[in-house]
């Protein structure tokens, strides 16, 4: 054994260590949120946080440095993999290790507590009791960026964070770009005038014909259950131990069909991502996902491009009719129209297709603006009511309804919105790829045979794992970078048709 | 705070971390028995063993060193509670620590080679597949006695570890006195020629109507649903996190109906004592059971001190006769019967309460026969069928059904096995100081109100904890010795009346 493969066997046990840290800590997060008696909750909080302090102490420990620097002085006898491997464990450590402990201490507590205070906030419908915490948490988040090399603007440090070299510059381009597209695609739909009715999903579905019915459409997808499982929890997520074992939670609502099937397709999305990372990344850092955006390519293209097409609703009805009695009197083009029914509405994780990228705009703009010192926290609940007013022509009577419904600032995660919806765009650029490649892939998409979809992710993204930047990803993909225009040509077609505008 | 004061929260901070892991490993056991998709088997498998040793090197660091030789030198400073800490401490630490690093690698990679192979020995049922593994443990068990302190025979080693104290001087005639009772009994049935019909549990019970009624017996005995959780594994057992996170599994046989009830009743008992270890106890060490065989009394004294007793039987009757048409044809009198039925049998997990113990004691002679170089490991199948013809009259036509049924040796848990006999004798000397506290106990009992028993156990066993060595806790609670006089007197009564001899 050369000494660069002694290495990198010390490094795999090592990175080992690591992800049984991770690991351990995601299965209790998980079966906290699946069915762990609830007197538990105290002292199992205590035992994750233990845990994921472990992997976090090890992450930025000389240890790591030491291996880091011994691959970097070796670059010339590496592969590319190894090279792109050394280059990202530097960035993650100098990432991770940019931070006082102290700091990681204070945020982390101030971050626990906010979540707390946000659910009183929430279910008590006043913003007052998270206030005082937002603003605690914003105020560490500001000063968690002036431990990070300065960018152009302030902001830029967060957005980097979860995609890679993403700049507020480029954002409010394409943003930009969306924001105009989709509003002129609804005011066309506004004008059409044409109602769609959606009034048969609110029937009576039991949870368990629901359930049936997701595991049916989760095996058309690909996912794999015996690397896998489907379980019930509050919000519906998606945890990975490992490629060999990604579970996917859904909530099941008796009187409504849509929400935990396209839940589940959405989750399958994020699932069989991690399901197909290759185990020869293993002990090497880039057995991951490239990047949140990346990730909500592969959910919302499951979720939307495929699982709201024409083509796989055909499938989805001609299936859901055979078990749902409750469709006798809806026919195929209303079960269609009624899937893809578009309102503005208030709520973002009930938000239609189209109009779901403008509720993750206005939070793009207020965490800029607020980041930005242009807004305080005071002046959140306001300028929440009035960008909704301004961009859905809809205001929430209620802060429950409006700025407190996500729990995201809560935890600290600013910068991390804008991935939903470069998801989308992510998305239709690969779909016109796709669509090069496997030009009849509708055709068995209305078969309910999503094999190719399944083979050309899997190859295109879902095998490349970490080995690419996602703007690098994306070009390699298709060509091209970043942009809005093939999600916004491909919004029109869909609703054109849906809406006779 | 003083520096006793000071020390005892260092003590509790360690204390906790070792929980930390250990708890985290009990989940993951937990999660790969009720459902964990089976491609993850290979790398939970590593993560167990991780945090497993996480919390073993932590048990025998010198830090754990350093804090118990301080509360050694401070004793006189001490309350009771503290002093049984720092003795119970040292006591476990000594224990620990005196197997060298690679004696306990050796041991525990030849006990997991040495059940797989047991597992594939008895579905192959061919013993020569499991007989060099079984050898090497046999040998590596021996070796372990030899690092600790000399005893009068050198299965007294073995026996200490899951009961302290106890002694094969000891044991041999208390489970003389057994043995001989039971069969004594045994042959008075068998000559009273009386014929009891169990065979309409036998009949066809859904999965969900034999859970829903455990779970209604369950809430009957006390178990706490909101610091406990009821699922289903191949193997019913009881694991827990603490005293606020208690889970017991069952497994359903829709052709059998008492198998998943009295497994739960069973393990119920387990977790009730689990759950009334009291919170004041935590950060001492002394926040678990006293030993193996007390947890062996408080599951046995549910599962047939009360749960087969003619009282409870009313009561189960009475419930499982509205709940199941299947015993429409069935009397009170033979449904207590048929739960009692006598019948000698080949398999320990299967036997009726008055066999088990024969089994029991068959494994115990036969390991202090092995550990002390009576028999070899090559003569095991044909000791075991002459045992088990010569006590229970029956011979097992297969080895699966003979020597290789349990995973005790496998694993390599010599010594553990009598645990579950004097589980019985525990708890009818408890039973019989019970009925002098509360001689009603009974009646409370036919109302399916238990109540008062487990406010008895709870009392005077259960919050006890690790307070008291298992000798002295029942001596405490009894005034008297371990003996098997009160559990033979139990029996006798009890088969007198069932069999009319």
């Amino acid at each position: 054994m050369s000494i660069v493969e002694e290495k990198l066997k010390e490094l795999e046990e090592y990175l080992k260590v690591i992800e049984h840290y991770n690991q351990a800590s995601a299965l209790v997060y998980w079966d906290m949120t699946t069915g762990m008696p609830e007197k538990a909750l105290d002292d199992r909080a205590e035992t994750m946080s233990f845990l994921g302090l472990q992997a976090h102490n090890l992450s930025v420990a000389p240890k790591m440095d030491e291996l880091i620097k011994f691959f970097e002085s070796h670059v010339e006898e590496l592969d590319d993999v190894h090279k792109r491997m050394t280059s990202e464990l530097r960035k993650a450590y100098d990432k991770n290790k940019v931070y006082p402990e102290e700091f990681i201490k204070e945020i982390s507590l101030a971050c626990s507590k906010g979540e707390a205070a946000w659910e009183k906030a929430k279910n008590a419908n006043d913003f007052e009791i998270f206030r005082p915490h937002l603003q605690k948490i914003v105020d560490l988040t500001k000063k968690s960026i002036t431990f990070k090399p300065a960018k152009k603007n302030i902001y830029d440090s967060l957005l980097d964070d979860y995609e890679p070299g993403l700049t507020v510059e480029k954002l409010d381009k394409v943003f930009g770009d969306l924001r105009n597209g989709i509003v002129e695609i609804l005011n066309k739909i506004k004008a059409a005038g044409v109602e769609v009715d959606n009034s048969f999903f609110k029937k009576t579905f039991s949870k368990e014909s629901q359930q049936k019915f997701s595991i049916e459409v989760l095996n058309k997808m690909g996912f794999d259950f015996k690397a896998g499982r489907l379980d019930e929890s509050e919000h519906p997520y998606t945890t990975n131990m490992g490629n060999k074992d990604v579970r996917i939670t859904s909530h099941y609502y008796e009187n409504e069909f849509t929400f935990a099937l396209y839940s589940a397709i959405h989750e399958g999305g994020h699932a069989i991502y991690e399901q197909d990372i290759p185990d020869s990344l293993r002990g090497t850092g880039l057995n991951q996902a490239s990047s949140m955006a990346v990730h909500e390519s592969q959910s919302r293209f499951y979720e939307n491009i495929v699982g709201r097409s024409k083509a796989f609703c055909k499938y989805l009805y001609k299936s859901a009719k055979e078990q749902f009695p409750q469709f006798a009197d809806v026919d195929e083009e209303g079960f269609y129209k009624a899937i893809n029914k578009v309102e503005p509405s208030l709520i973002r994780t009930e938000a239609d297709e189209l109009t779901y990228s403008l509720h993750v705009i206005i939070r793009y703009e207020i965490e800029k603006l607020l980041i930005n010192d242009k807004i305080t926290v005071d002046e959140l609940p306001r300028v929440w009511n009035e960008k909704y007013k301004e961009y859905l022509g809809i205001e929430p009577p209620t802060d429950t309804e409006g700025v407190l419904q996500d729990v995201h600032w809560a935890g600290g995660s600013f910068g991390y919105f804008p991935s939903y919806a470069l998801g989308n765009l992510y998305g239709a650029q690969m779909l016109n790829k796709m669509l090069k490649d496997v030009p009849n892939i509708y055709d068995e998409i209305a078969e309910g045979n999503l094999d190719s979809v399944h083979k050309w992710l899997r190859t295109n993204v879902h095998e490349c794992a970490s080995l690419y930047d996602p703007s690098d990803l994306i070009k390699r993909i298709t060509g091209e970078e970043l942009n809005a225009k093939y999600f916004l040509e491909y919004l029109d077609k869909k609703f054109k048709d849906i809406y006779n505008y």
